[in-house]
C-alpha cells in the first residue's frame, strides 16, 4: 500500500483509535471521529455524553504531544485485513489566528453528517503526521513504511 | 455498562486494538485478534504477513509491560456507539510449566475458527488486566470505571 493510498484509506475511514500518553507514561487509547484536511488530521471533543475521564486525551497531549492514530479494517476474511497507522504530534488548536478552528469544524461537520446534530463545544486537536505505516494481508498491499515526504 | 457487561463484550468482539510502549516512550498501536479466558486476555503473533516492525509489540512488551486493549462499536448512529477499555500488564507466556501457551492457543481457536489454517508459531501474550473502563453513548450504559474485583 503506498502512501497515496494509505492517505486515501485514513481520510475515507468513519472511525479512528488514537493513542496518547498519560502523565505517567501509559498508553491511553479512544475511539475517535477525524478528518483528514490535507496533511493534518482533525479530531474534535464533541458533545457526546462523556466518561469522567473523557478530557484525558487533551491532558495528555498537553503534557507530551506524540500521539498514534490507527485505522484498520477487520474482516472475518483475514485476507482481507489491513491497518493505516499515523504516527505524529498533536496540539491544541486555541488561540486560532488562522481560523483554523473553523476551518477543522467545516471538515468534520462535511465528513459527519451526525455534526449537524451534535455540538463541538470541546477542543480540536490537530495531528502532524510524522511517519505513516501500513499492512495488507492481500500480497498486493506489502507491508510498508514511509517517511512524510 | 457493569463490569460484567463489559467482560461480556469484550470477550464477545472480534478485534481489539492494543497499545504497547515502545523503548522510547511513544505509544504503539496494532488491531489484534485476542481471547478472554477467566480474567486473562491472550492475543497472540500468528502466520499472518507481517512488516518488518510487526514484532515490535512484543520488543515493547518485553521492556514495558504496561498495555491497554480497547474494543469498541461505531455505527453511523451516534446514539450506539460504546467501547470498553482495558488497562493491564502484559507478559510474554514461555517456559509455559503450566501449559499455558496451549490453554491460549486452545481459546483462541475456538474463537476463530482461522486460527485452523493460520498457524500461531509465535509468542503468545497474556494480559493481565488492572481496570476496566466503559463508555455507551445511550443513558442506559452510563461511564463507568471499576477496578478488578
Amino acid at each position: 500500500m503506498d502512501l497515496e493510498e494509505s492517505r486515501r484509506r485514513v481520510s475515507e475511514a468513519r472511525v479512528g483509535r488514537l493513542a496518547t500518553l498519560a502523565s505517567d507514561g501509559r498508553p491511553h487509547l479512544v475511539p475517535c471521529c477525524f478528518a483528514l484536511v490535507g496533511t493534518t488530521i482533525y479530531t474534535a471533543v464533541d458533545a457526546k455524553p462523556k466518561a469522567t475521564t473523557s478530557l484525558r486525551r487533551i491532558e495528555n497531549i498537553r503534557s507530551d504531544d506524540r500521539v498514534t492514530l490507527l485505522v484498520d479494517h477487520y474482516d472475518e476474511d483475514w485476507t482481507s485485513l489491513w491497518w493505516v497507522r499515523v504516527d505524529g504530534r498533536a496540539r491544541i488548536v486555541d488561540g486560532d489566528p488562522e481560523q483554523e478552528r473553523e476551518k477543522a469544524i467545516g471538515a468534520l461537520v462535511g465528513k459527519y453528517p451526525q455534526y449537524r446534530q451534535v455540538a463541538i463545544p470541546g477542543p480540536v486537536v490537530a495531528i502532524e503526521p510524522e511517519s505513516w505505516q501500513s499492512w495488507s494481508s492481500r500480497p498486493s498491499g506489502r507491508p510498508g513504511r514511509r517517511a512524510i515526504p
